[in-house]
């Protein structure tokens, strides 16, 4: 097994962050041809997913994260702690912290318009996101 | 690791289709009596989960997908792009693309009302989806 | 690779079962170093995921979950085989069963505020719940 960690810093609550470049770096220093890469985010409030990276996808995929834990809602969390993020703990919680992609010929296996994304969920963004690659294969 | 590739095809929006044999087949060629197989879906506008594979949850699943992603909103992709498969993408990303099931005995060890899943998510389907589904183990 | 399958039982609907203690034990007999290890939970009603465990944050995942399959809605699962947990297996599908968690120096790689959970989501709780834990690694 080889492992990096990947460290992006995210600006604003609800950037995407496009990884694929990041995981295809470690895919290629690892030198393995088939296998599994897995990704890990090592926060609550930060989620992995795939998707079109295009400005309007992305735009599109925040509304319907809005609707699942609208921004004026009022959260249990919020009452309790006063920290103002629980709309980014539960949109976290239901996007999940892994994703698993195929590597074949030492490339991923993605489909053309398929992006590995983080996605910034906190309203306190502007901190750094650390995302553990671990690569199995041959 | 052995890996093979499933192919089937979607007929309409919503489409969902029950992969359970084709990964059992996979995992009795493999050979494969301890481990874990993985299933990846290359593309942007479907997505893998498990379900019961009954008529009337899968009716349910679908209204469930349309709160957050109605037919009638508008959607930014759709304004830059005009392919109208905006609501697409955005389910995709949530129900999300990768999907490890444990194998014991050379057999799945799904719960007996659970089901391996494509969701067929794109307003353009009659398409050929590909799953690619790696089996690590021995 | 080293499995073991850990068994809760839940009370009810809703319920949110911190299985981070579980895990690390499991890791600790496996003696594994550096890996992953995998979780799979055998049931179609009940799902897996990280959060912080806090009550607060967990009540406001049981309300944006409610958003996509609201208590009262008509389910056509339920008018087929009048069971009444409709709802139950909406939720479940979309947070999905699967979770995979890097491990280094035989400990896991989860963040400060990152549990692992399983997610009661059927009307009818109170039972035994089985969650599937693989770890692979050196």
């Amino acid at each position: 097994m080889f492992r990096k960690t990947i460290r992006v810093k995210s600006e604003h609550e609800g950037d995407v962050i496009d990884l694929s470049d990041n995981v295809k770096t470690i895919v290629r220093e690892s030198g393995i041809q088939t296998g599994l890469v897995h990704l890990f985010v090592q926060h609550s409030t930060a989620a992995l997913t795939t998707i079109e990276f295009e400005p309007g996808v992305l735009e599109d995929l925040k509304r319907a994260l809005a609707v699942l834990a609208p921004d004026n809602a009022e959260y249990a969390h919020n009452t309790r702690w006063g920290d103002g993020n629980g709309r980014s703990h539960v949109k976290a919680a239901l996007v999940g912290p892994s994703l698993t992609v195929p590597i074949s010929g030492g490339a991923l296996m993605c489909g053309t318009w398929q992006q590995i994304v983080l996605l910034e969920l906190d309203v306190n963004a502007g901190r750094e996101r650390m995302i553990i690659c671990t690569i199995d294969g041959e």
